[in-house]
């Protein structure tokens, strides 16, 4: 999939929130949706819907509205998720954990290979059907598997020394949750979760809200 | 804080970012910033910033940027987070426990007060140092703390009666993990996080960076 224009991030960010959607649209057996129904569920402008799937070349019909079906894998295919990423994750403790028994993680496509840590009383015990493997033994491990996505989940102050060691063996992309920013590497993408910034968005719903009574 | 115009979706979620970078400029001993510097940092172009930070009255001064501490703060704000929240956590699986580990939030202003759970064998273990609560002493606990947010980490199953059982209590805002919206309650605010969203970008990145090459 390639396209001519520069998207924006504004627009990319929006569409796993498309892309999520139109799946449980299609879950729900709606075969069709008008960009005004999208965008009320969306809490997105109608005409900010037309021009985010005009970026990718459109997908509606005038009057007619979006085909859920073929808009739902369209995203998906712009997303890259149909191509089957092999994924690990760094750091064993309680949120490494979390991410490893959430299901959704691989319906999407990302398909979890691999769970390291490097403390040796987390080493060899499993969660759900994984062993924790040694972080040293990550090397040999890359050249076996291949993964393409590592998630970060170790401490703080860990973060950039197992980003720079998965970089210099060729991920492609990190998922890094580890309350840092970790700074760019030559061909990896790096996408910095911070749980925090949900927690100020509601803070600032919440007094919004309260002004307004 | 009231404002006069409605500020919109996208600009309210850029907030919490550039509240962070600010604190790291702050942390760093920087003093002023130009919005230039600023959206170099941030991914978001210089005239970007200067209409969000308008939508707010404006902070900038014309060829002197932005006073770092100034601007730091009244973000934070605009945030409500000096108002001081406090916080219980439903839910004390891995995900539960991640959160609760997690020092950030106080550092913002989200004070945690009560970590609950309705399994008997979690009730009365500790994370860190919250006793872990029966969910259904939480009618008692809500009177005599007044805590105004809650964090849903429970399973998906069961976070709607959560979300239900928490309005009727008066809670005011909710932050969900639970993998699926919950709908609207008056009087409550929500803010639905979608841990898969950041890895469908990611996805996407790599795609593109593909199509590049």
């Amino acid at each position: 999939m390639t396209s001519s224009k520069k998207i924006s991030f504004e627009v990319i960010k929006r569409l796993p929130r498309y892309y999520r959607y139109l799946g449980e649209l299609l879950a729900n057996g709606t075969a069709r949706i008008s960009s005004k129904d999208l965008s009320s569920r969306m809490n997105v402008t109608a005409s900010q819907i037309r021009q985010d799937l005009n970026c990718f070349g459109g997908f509606g019909q005038q009057g007619y509205g979006y085909n859920v079906e073929s808009l739902y894998r369209s995203i998906g295919e712009i997303l890259g998720l149909y191509n089957g990423h092999n994924t690990i994750i760094i750091g064993a403790g309680n949120l490494g954990r979390a991410l490893a028994s959430y299901r959704s993680f691989e319906k999407r496509g990302f398909k979890l290979v691999g769970v390291f840590d490097n403390n040796p009383s987390k080493i060899g015990q499993y969660i759900e059907e994984f062993e924790i493997l040694d972080i040293d033994t990550i090397e040999a491990f890359m050249q076996t598997h291949k993964p393409d996505i590592a998630v970060i989940a170790v401490p703080k102050a860990a973060a950039a020394d197992v980003a720079k060691r998965l970089a210099k063996l060729g991920i492609k992309g990190l998922l890094n949750f580890s309350y840092t920013d970790i700074d760019a590497y030559e061909g990896v993408e790096i996408e910095n979760v911070h749980l925090s910034d949900s927690l100020m968005t509601l803070s600032y719903k919440i007094e919004n809200a309260k002004a307004q009574d």
